[in-house]
């Protein structure tokens, strides 16, 4: 039984100046004006990476993005669809859900030429790629107003960015992600994440993928598994449980609200989903970003990642798909913020155990949902 | 030749709550007051440790920390000597320079009881030390106010409370660190710092010590040694060089205005500083403090960490000692905010290039300073 994707439409564009642009849509696309660019200048992107030897990690250097202006009118909207074309966004009006595109002030590109030689250091080009990824037309929106096929359908551009970016031959890992609140310094409100697509594997993933084979290797079967055998049996800090997919504040959760959505069978990449199992993930989201805005009446300022297995070889078994949820708020009005711990050693701290924190957002008034 | 430390008075003493308090001095310590306390009640916490699986890392829980209350008069400076007994603070009057006593609300403790059981996970007491370091009496002032005499009695007493914590047999590594800023939600401006005390090496301090020892291997000398050779011949990212001590913007720096204090002569621990290294030292990390302020002409937020070998055992000579401040403003007014590839993947995206940051920093007015 081979899993096969949700069915969606998607029409390829090139904006003016260049770069890429994808719409997904659950309909039919449909274009109802030109495709725009905010400036017909083409990217002029030179990221570069070099090496830190003590924490044995790149580091990127995109010094074009310092230079990324933001003088339009109040109201301009980048992502909304173009309604002045004397104030063109990044977007055309028409018929479609989804929409994405190639960033103009990337850190990465596949394309970024030789570094220039800096005395007392290597570096090297910066490939890799950065798109952004607008969830939906609605400007006032949020990730969790989308409908369980909006959500699926999201879940499948996800899919399909990641083997693409995989196919082209330079892409090692995906990482897609949506940062927000303007607590935590984003200004656009526009419901929308971002794609990081790296030439190798980073750490968080490395290290993953080394952990759940060491796992594997002790406990004879995927780590995935055992987690939601253990989730279940233990029931206190699951949050929704759908049968193929479910939420769980993790018993090693490292922010006071920090809640997972997995899949119930152990597979490393979305696209692996079958359509069954991807709604069902799909509707667990939803759930639980619901939740998260409920719990304090306030829009939860939050990190969202999605972690999937290294791309350009066969998906490796062990590695655990999964959704993580950071919520920045550990109380009304109080964030967390990483401090000497966190970023000088590696180790949270953190302020209320994950069972307390489950049961208050499993107890979240479904009014308020 | 073996180093000897520079000589400072110190007075052991315990508060009314039965935590311990340690007093240094320039001067011999004189006492003009009782040692008080803001709470007679003795501390219960009971703070442990689960295992991130898929991190390989442990995460701190302590839930008595989230009651800690802040109900004092407008006015009411905890870390200020006791000036009214009707509200104690954590300090008495008298002639000290620095206060080091134990955190009321530690994430860690040395005698944490064993752990409740919990369905699904596992966990273990969270064995360790979390500690106060009161840098002045003086409230209002900054770490950069510090005559440099002080700030080589901090680089001391920080010396040896990881001696002190080291000699206990239960811990094997201490991170010293100082967060300040409202804008990364620092409460108490009077300068302070803080101590952990890990019974365990943390990932980040494992990760420095594999890395040294791999260079060690490679390139046959200490990664201090051809780190502060590299830059002293590139010359370009070098802030101020003392001979036993420099400032430098790493090349592979991780935030914009990201700066090191190093010795020249590579060790592991502040304690194997000589005086004259202690004081250059000193020197340095002043200078650069000072820089920091002074290039936006506000006070920068920042993390500032001192990363020292693992204790409990001979101090490993390939552990590179070193301070690293990490300025939080990548421009007037813009913070830097961990997002989706540093927390997500691990991998940090800088706009500005290291020589560039170096140069500001090395430009800024000296009548600023």
């Amino acid at each position: 039984m081979s899993p096969s994707p949700l069915p969606f439409h998607v029409q390829r564009l090139q904006k003016p100046d260049g770069r890429e642009l994808s719409l997904y849509g659950l309909e039919p696309i449909e274009l109802a004006s030109d495709v725009p660019s905010p400036s017909p200048d083409p990217v002029d992107a030179r990221p570069l990476m070099r090496w830190h030897p003590l924490r044995g990690e790149w580091v990127m250097y995109a010094a074009h993005r310092l230079g990324r202006t933001f003088l339009p009118p109040p109201e301009y909207n980048p992502l909304a669809p173009t309604s002045d074309p004397e104030h063109p966004t990044e977007l055309p009006r028409g018929r479609y859900d989804i929409a994405v595109f190639d960033n103009r002030f990337p850190s990465l590109t596949l394309n970024a030429p030789d570094a220039p030689e800096v005395p007392g250091t290597a570096q090297r080009p910066g490939v890799g790629k950065c798109e952004v990824v607008v969830f939906s037309q609605n400007a006032a929106g949020r990730l969790a107003d989308l409908s369980e096929a909006q959500l699926a359908l999201l879940l499948g551009v996800w899919a399909e960015r990641t083997a693409v970016l995989g196919d082209t031959g330079k892409i090692r890992s995906v990482l897609a992600f949506e940062n927000r609140g303007v607590e935590v310094g984003v200004t656009l409100h526009h419901p929308h994440g971002q794609l990081y697509a790296y030439d190798h594997v980073p750490p968080v993933q490395a290290t993953m993928l080394a952990q759940a084979k060491q796992w594997r290797t002790e406990h004879g079967e995927a780590w995935l598994s055992s987690f939601v055998a253990a989730e279940r049996e233990a029931g206190v800090r699951v949050l929704r449980d759908e049968g193929h997919a479910l939420s769980v504040v993790p018993p090693f959760a490292r922010y006071t609200y920090e809640t997972w959505v997995v899949p119930a069978r152990p597979v490393g990449l979305l696209s692996q989903l079958a359509p069954d199992e991807t709604l069902a993930f799909a509707r667990v989201l939803k759930d639980a970003l619901l939740r998260l805005d409920a719990l304090f009446g306030v829009r939860m300022p939050y990190l969202l990642t999605v972690h999937q297995a290294p791309v350009g070889e066969a998906p490796d078994p062990d590695f655990p798909l999964h959704i993580e949820i950071y919520p920045y708020l550990r109380a009304p009005g109080r964030l967390k913020f990483l401090a000497g711990t966190e970023q000088g050693a590696g180790e949270f701290a953190n302020d209320k155990f994950p069972e307390v924190s489950a049961r208050e957002l499993r107890e979240v008034a479904l009014e308020n949902l």
